[in-house]
């Protein structure tokens, strides 16, 4: 990477507000990233994502390489034209799905190999190997292989976590620049200019998120996630670890905080230098019936939305809360209509993607520190809305 | 109902262009009437719906009865409110979803005591009960409650059914007409300009469906419907009857044919004088991942489209076929993602929707015989498609 593919336009203490130029387009940071992990965000088209101002999705290595397979999508032109998405598109590693989904994987510092949890089929994934699915893929941003030890974990089995992640990091990179200078031609790369960002692990460590900091930065990348962060920990611990951790990267690259979070976390880690987010709790929790206020998450299944004809939040502009009661999407809900799925997940990622909208606003004119206070007095993470 | 209602401004033989003037507007016919059980098209938002350009969407009287309950919909002010749905709608009478769905059912001349498929239940119908709770739900149009005897039946069975739903539809008229003029202040009227249509039974026999056109044409109605067809007989047996039927009818009210049919259905179906359809099978059928094109159905479970880079059909302007392949749509389909469903939904409304407007685009201009001999020439009902 050159500094061109990421600018910081603006500053409100830590918060930063800049602009990541990708192949397929620029995001503003900072962004949060809707998951879409096999070529979908569950439920809604890439017309609709595409409406509720999604500058870019996340989808997934692990699912992707196993159905349709990245050779299918690399021979469809890309996961762009595969899925019929024209803005960036970050693929993560799959690293943590084979840790968490796959039946049975053996460990070795070559990579992973794991059953398939579709049909049992033998699969292996190396740091080299995950760079080469992603290439096909041809994803905006291609994340390298790590190892995210479950929490707790001991100090020894994290540094042991950070210190193979560093190795695997140095691995995918050269692979990575080996593919980008013409070094593996039997590898199409649908997206030329794809970024690689680097993962610093480390647990709730401060040492050893240092000690994996230093390893990668050695290493270099477009810019650094932070994984291992939001596995079970307590809030006010990811924080801190987060912030930390934002502190020790560089100023100049991008910092994504991976799998993260909650509402009010996208608000606290703007606060703590982070740029980027991505998480399933709009999506997943959209699907199970919770939808999100500014005064708090509100459980579509109680009762006592049966017969309420007001909008799920009065303050919203979305599709759902333009067109339909808490009643109406409670009926809906209760009566199995997947068209339930559809309207909760609109609204859920519109007010994510409007809460960043309206982080980037206030760190613009200087105002994020209201803004977060406003918020947070507003929000309570009990349901118990409006 | 006055000729207000409705007006033939086109005709080309026995294919009529009309306007069917409904409380919440204006349904140009022929029209196709997207099914929306329980108060959603399944798998698709109202914005949606109206954005493919449904005029009118049907709805159910016995699943809605059921839940949420019409009460609570006539609180909410009505259907159009409760589920956000401005344009016409037309609730069925429930009498099918009662022989098809209730777990125990005895009929009797005053109506049906059956068991909720969803608790158990006891439920009671009348054919006065279904004019209050149509009235509650307010929708444009309202349907009497008829016997729809299985096929095959016997002539006896089908006699008796005649005239068991002439019976009714007097009582229902009456209750009708009663609930109009005010007599019944218990029972809200939630849309006081709704529509109410006969039901036309006598199976498979022109004798018995003259029966049944004398019958219901002396109590009077705003429009009738044909029921008691696609339900096993053959396609030519079908036609057969509703041509005879339709040519029974009065002119000047609108003919609808319920529960048809096949593409090539509506197209024959209009050359025989029917102006509204409903059906399930773009919507169900698309959930199964059979997508319809003009020159047939697409399954899109078969293998041949994994790598399929054009869309469903080369012709059609829909928002899945200007953005999505058939080897995008198939792998969503075999990954289980609901998102398929919302994509394959679209197209074959689309679908569906756009053969309508054609097939009044021809009637306006006088070419209805040769667009339908294309039509039919181009159309296979075997998977088959370009």
């Amino acid at each position: 990477m050159t500094d061109a593919r990421f600018e910081v336009i603006g500053r409100d203490g830590p918060a930063r507000r800049g602009t990541l130029r990708l192949p397929h387009g620029d995001v503003p940071t900072p962004a949060f990233m809707p998951v879409g992990t096999r070529a979908a965000v569950k439920g809604l088209t890439s017309d609709a994502v595409e409406a509720l101002g999604a500058d870019i999705v996340l989808a997934n290595t692990y699912h992707l390489h196993l159905r349709p397979g990245d050779d299918l999508v690399a021979r469809a032109g890309g996961l762009h034209a595969f899925m019929g998405w024209s803005r960036p598109i970050l693929t993560d590693s799959g690293g943590y799905q084979v840790f968490s989904l796959a039946a049975r994987r053996t460990l070795d510092e070559d990579g992973v190999v794991f059953q398939s949890h579709l049909d049992g089929r033998a699969c292996r994934l190396t740091p080299e190997s995950v760079v080469d699915i992603q290439a096909r893929l041809g994803s905006d941003v291609a994340m390298i292989f790590d190892e995210c030890p479950s929490w707790p974990a001991t100090e020894a089995e994290v540094a042991a976590a950070v210190d193979r992640t560093v190795r695997w990091a140095r691995r995918g990179r050269d692979r990575f620049l080996e593919l980008r200078a013409g070094g593996a031609p039997e590898v199409p790369r649908a997206t030329p200019g794809q970024a690689q960002f680097g993962i610093i692990q480390g647990g709730t460590s401060p040492s050893l998120r240092d000690r994996s900091v230093e390893g990668t930065l050695a290493v270099g990348f477009d810019a650094y996630a932070i994984g291992g962060l939001s596995v079970g920990e307590p809030t006010a611990l990811m924080y801190e670890i987060a912030a930390h951790t934002a502190g020790q990267l560089p100023e100049d690259r991008p910092r994504y905080l991976m799998g993260v979070g909650m509402p009010d976390d996208l608000v606290e880690c703007v606060a703590r230098g982070i740029d980027l987010f991505d998480c399933v709790l709009p999506t997943r929790n959209a699907r199970n019936g919770q939808v999100f206020t500014r005064t708090g998450p509100l459980n579509l299944k109680n009762a006592r939305y049966a017969e309420d004809d007001g909008p799920v939040d009065p303050d919203c502009r979305c599709p759902t809360c333009r067109r339909h009661s808490r009643a109406y999407l409670r009926y809906l809900f209760q009566a199995g209509e997947m068209t339930a799925a559809a309207l909760n997940t609109a609204h859920n990622l519109w007010f994510y993607l409007d809460t960043m909208e309206r982080i980037r606003k206030a760190i613009e004119i200087g105002t994020f520190e209201t803004f977060r206070r406003e918020f947070l007095d507003a929000y309570s993470r009990r349901p118990n809305p409006i």
